[in-house]
């Protein structure tokens, strides 16, 4: 029997958690727990095994993961050894992992950027397909599935994505998501949800429900909710029609820094703070649901 | 006194050569040499290899090289490793090294996507910024030249950079030409050309004089020249105003497998091979700047 598709394995993953977050691992090094750097005196360790640490505190809390690729290609190839290790040890711990590397290239250098995610054991990526819709192929050909940036979290995405277009009543965006549906189209998981989702911003609700209606069966990742300023009610406007389970509500909620720093204090017992904090994120989200 | 800007350094560097001419370092295990591939049974080890080999037969014809980063991540940890042994062997040689890397990324994920290039010892990074203009300013405030993706010289990048906008008479690569233009105004070189450069691909030289009117002080990264399609004319299309020497021209014109791979036979020699293919494009180029 294949493998199911990503769309399914993340759905039955985050069915089985019953919550549709994912906790970002943007490790960096002066926001390390004091134990663990005292522990781990070279930068990359300390990076590693926080992460590792993080790892073990959220597993039993959430389904989805993002390592922050940029966090660890600072240092270079020991760095991205530190990456490879941080993903096996996720997979261990039966974790979906979303490599954020918002990589987009063409042709046959695709294709590499597709082999090493897929060398990292990752489920999916994320993809900027500013270079063109089948730029984003060879990442799903390579068994991966992907999150084409869409409409991003920063306030100065708008001098790109808002830009309003001649045609179709659409911005930038408008039109980025009108590709990402298109790609997807033809790769539906049985749970009707595309292996091809898009990373679409909480900050950007008034945008986030016109994206949805472009794009019915794309999984949105969204970044930007709380620290950045997006609420329950943003996430709410991107649901999915006909959501009746997590899995199927088309949503992946991020948090990053509120999770994996969740504040001074308490020495030893780090992984404690960490491991409250992803539940008491999981516990914000049930509300927008509405399930369990 | 202070190291003069990317800009300055390149345009010198480009007029001790005679001619601006890069040469894309873009290894693929499958079209090495004969000769690499037996000495080194090892992938990466491979790729490292001819990579330096390159590098070696080119640095008294060409002044730029491009290492393509997918190649090198393909091979995951080693695979950087192998990156960072070919920056440096570059820079040991006194070439000038632009990443293509095209990275993209907001706020510190963009700080530490430049510590990365830095890290490399790479004097210029290829960027993409969809997620906005500002999102480049990392790259520059840690002393990298960038070039922007603008126009890229695949077929399917219309779908996405030829689209028209509503205002300004422009496509969205002209929006981003016009950020191009805004965000490299303050970092202008003595030699008259900015900090902040443009991806053009040589593929669109209708495209490529509009988008000269709208960054008259952008160096211009050219792929696609020959064996894309790209010609002489196309190139000319995009030279400077008042260009005087090759530094001053405003283009970098970059040729990958044409020069890398010339073509099979010649057992042992590989390397002269690779030399000889390098002059011939230097050739070919002068008679588009009319110089030297």
């Amino acid at each position: 029997m294949p493998e199911p598709r990503f769309a399914d394995r993340l759905a039955a993953a985050i069915d089985r958690s019953g919550s549709p977050v994912c906790v970002g691992l943007d490790p960096v090094l002066e926001r390390l727990p004091e134990a663990v750097r005292a522990e781990h005196w070279e930068p990359v360790r300390a990076i590693e095994a926080f992460s590792r640490g993080v790892i073990d505190a959220i597993a039993d809390h959430v389904a989805v993961v993002k390592p922050q690729s940029a966090c660890f290609e600072r240092y270079g190839s020991a760095g991205v050894r530190a990456l490879e290790h941080t993903c096996e040890h996720a997979k261990s711990k039966g974790l979906v992992v979303i490599l954020d590397a918002k990589r987009g290239d063409i042709g046959v250098s695709a294709q590499h950027y597709a082999a090493a995610g897929a060398h990292l054991g990752a489920d999916a990526i994320t993809v900027n397909a500013y270079l063109g819709p089948s730029t984003v192929e060879p990442y799903l050909d390579a068994g991966l599935g992907v999150f084409v940036l869409v409409r991003t979290s920063n306030p100065d995405s708008d001098a790109v994505q808002s830009v309003p277009l001649a045609a179709n009543d659409a911005t930038v965006a408008g039109m980025m998501a009108d590709h990402v549906r298109a790609l997807g189209a033809s790769r539906l998981g049985k749970c009707g949800l595309s292996d091809v989702g898009a990373v679409v911003g909480a900050t950007k609700a008034s945008d986030g429900q016109a994206l949805r209606a472009r794009m019915p069966d794309q999984v949105f990742l969204i970044p930007g909710y709380g620290a950045q300023g997006g609420s329950a009610d943003d996430v709410r406007a991107m649901l999915r029609e006909g959501t009746t389970s997590a899995g199927s509500s088309g949503v992946v909620v991020t948090a990053s820094r509120s999770v994996i720093y969740p504040g001074a204090g308490r020495a030893g017992d780090w992984q404690n703070a960490v491991a409250a904090a992803a539940e008491a994120f999981v516990a914000d989200l049930r509300g927008v649901l509405g399930a369990k």
